[in-house]
């Protein structure tokens, strides 16, 4: 998006991606910013303002004694649906373009009912969050979606989800956009997490990788402001990475995988194999709140063996944030200590020197601002802002 | 470099980056792949083949009846200077931009005599290979340079190389630059290895990792066209990674790094311990050639070493392809078989399933392509074409 020196190629939606980060700025600015002259600048406004992108504040700074209209980006003309899908649970929100929470709600919602029971409850629960914020169904410009399992990047469906049965090649964006009547983008959950993250850190902070550990493990890579999908959509799947000197069964098929020592059903295994009642992650978790030193032993050793495996990958990628997310990520310290703890014994000085090892920002909202933020990226891509206003 | 639909911002840098394919394409094809009128494509067109980046091709194709001219990339219109240096050794060269090597020679040339005395051969071998070529000095636009340690990438110097001594920090652009008239990109060796290899599998093959396995263990990545160097820059380095059950010493300080139970060094020294007379990489290679059962053990399980690694990247990052190159990966069969048996044998059957894992392509002349692509890519970013043609 770098302009030449006469501000060839600057288009109206290169202007809306100056203003995004919030500040509002005179006509001049904009002029020094783009090398736009000042007239095609007030002609690109005019368009944003028209389309409702851009506000002119009321508010006037001294520039050469002239008092000068300032332009800002104006998140809130538009909402956004979001819904982040877990297996037995979803998280659902109405959002605006600057990523403020209009609306949320949490529900039971198992994705093993099947797709079109699954969404035809999410699209009522969004309907009904939309009402509640007094906006109307025509300002909403798009919906981000969330779901437990693999996803097709280029068709938004679900491929081979092992844990939702029935959804396996469902048209999810079709089906939604026919509800709700804007455009469905949609993704694994992990990666609209990392994305949701990686907004909250800001785009300074990258690469970033987003660790969840929950029931099974699984991360979500941004790299140069996009997430890193791999050559066929696989990246991240850090889970089922082989660790050293185990040969526990994993429901992948092999043995001695990250998951199967790590990950929250693993380790409610090991509790009743200890004689202790724990049917999942959030039981793993509750015992360790209440004290538990089983539960507490097991959930440090997790983070240990999550941290022997993010070693590696910090060595690879030199990452400048690693983000811990998920059921037993957030239930305390001992895991974060324990990642932490094998990362800065093994990894390179000059790797690790400016790494931040640190708890999700977002906590259980990281699914829908970074649904939100999928659908902000695609929206406002200054050539569909082009397009819209040249249309 | 996407257009909208009126061809906004389509200068003639980006109607070059079309011809650099290498394919001749018509006025009509222009137009019609850029949204630009034939007019607007004319007059660019203009400007390129002013500045001899374009040529008109004397063949004409046939377009609803009417002969048209067709445009190319003239890749012969300039030329740049490679410098691949290793520890010992170094491989120096003048391509076109094109990627033609039009001459080259492998030099002895210890980094360890110091940077001026270094890089004064350099320039002296450069400046004769140069006149071996008919070309004039003019047309050289850009100087590449592989440096055997880690290179600050804003400033493109040395930073606390290890085996350079008195190398940390030295202003390697600027010297050259007064030296050779042209302006001197500086990057890691194992940078530049992986963009030649990148150039020579073509666009499509993405994400790539190229692995180089000699003396020590290094690896560059490249993702989405561009090569991905981290946070701090210190990406790529998988030689410290730590692999199970051995408790080596590495020269890093840390113990049972990969470089330090499958580097050459290592194998070398291992020899050594059984009696047998190795002094580096090239001693294990030979002895594997003539049919030692020691080295050609040795060398297979650095690859199935290299393997186990490798396998935790590529669930992580998913590749489309793993490359191997550096004198011991050159050597023969039995490391890429050992890489192979391990990653197949860990994998995710999904990241996989397409994977290619290979020898170089290019060999010892990955270096020096890298090198050219590299300053190819400098100068002929479109933003650098738009400046000059508008100057």
């Amino acid at each position: 998006m770098a302009s030449g020196a006469n501000g060839q190629g600057v288009g109206a939606g290169a202007l809306l991606a100056i203003l995004r980060d919030g500040r509002a700025r005179t006509r001049g600015e904009l002029a020094r910013l783009t090398g736009l002259s000042r007239s095609t600048v007030t002609q690109r406004l005019d368009g944003l303002i028209d389309q409702r992108w851009v506000v002119a504040g009321e508010d006037s700074i001294s520039s050469g004694g002239r008092p000068a209209g300032v332009f800002a980006f104006n998140g809130g003309a538009r909402a956004v649906f979001a819904a982040d899908l877990g297996a037995t649970h979803a998280r659902l929100a109405v959002l605006d373009l600057s990523m403020n929470v209009l609306a949320e709600r949490a529900a039971e919602l198992p994705v093993e009912q099947g797709p079109e029971r699954t969404l035809c409850q999410v699209a009522d629960v969004l309907s009904d969050l939309l009402a509640t914020t007094g906006l109307d169904p025509a300002q909403v410009c798009g919906v981000g979606v969330g779901l437990p399992g693999p996803v097709e990047h280029g068709s938004g469906r679900p491929v081979n989800p092992p844990i939702m049965p029935g959804w396996d090649g469902f048209a999810v964006p079709e089906w939604l956009q026919g509800r709700l009547g804007a455009p469905v983008l949609v993704d694994n959950d992990v990666n609209i997490m990392a994305l949701g993250e990686h907004w909250a850190a800001g785009p300074a902070v990258d690469p970033l990788i987003y660790v969840k550990i929950g029931t099974g493990i699984g991360s979500g890579i941004v790299s140069g402001g996009r997430l890193h999908r791999g050559a066929q959509g696989a990246a991240g799947d850090v889970g089922h990475i082989r660790v050293t000197g185990s040969l526990a069964p994993c429901r992948c098929g092999n043995a001695g995988c990250l998951e199967a020592v790590a990950g929250g059903a693993s380790m409610a295994a090991a509790l009743r194999a200890a004689g202790i009642e724990a049917a999942g992650s959030r039981d793993v978790v509750a015992l360790m709140r209440a004290g538990d030193l089983t539960a507490t032993r097991l959930v440090r050793q997790a983070g240990r063996e999550v941290g022997a495996v993010m070693a590696s990958i910090v060595n690879f990628f030199n990452p400048s944030v690693i983000v811990l997310g998920g059921d037993v990520a957030e239930a305390g310290e001992q895991v974060l200590a324990g990642v932490r703890e094998t990362i800065y014994s093994r990894s390179l000085p000059l790797a690790t020197q400016h790494l931040a090892i640190r708890a999700s920002e977002l906590g259980d909202r990281a699914g829908i601002v970074g649904a939100a933020v999928m659908v902000a990226e695609h929206v406002l891509a200054p050539s569909a802002i082009d397009r819209q206003i040249a249309g």
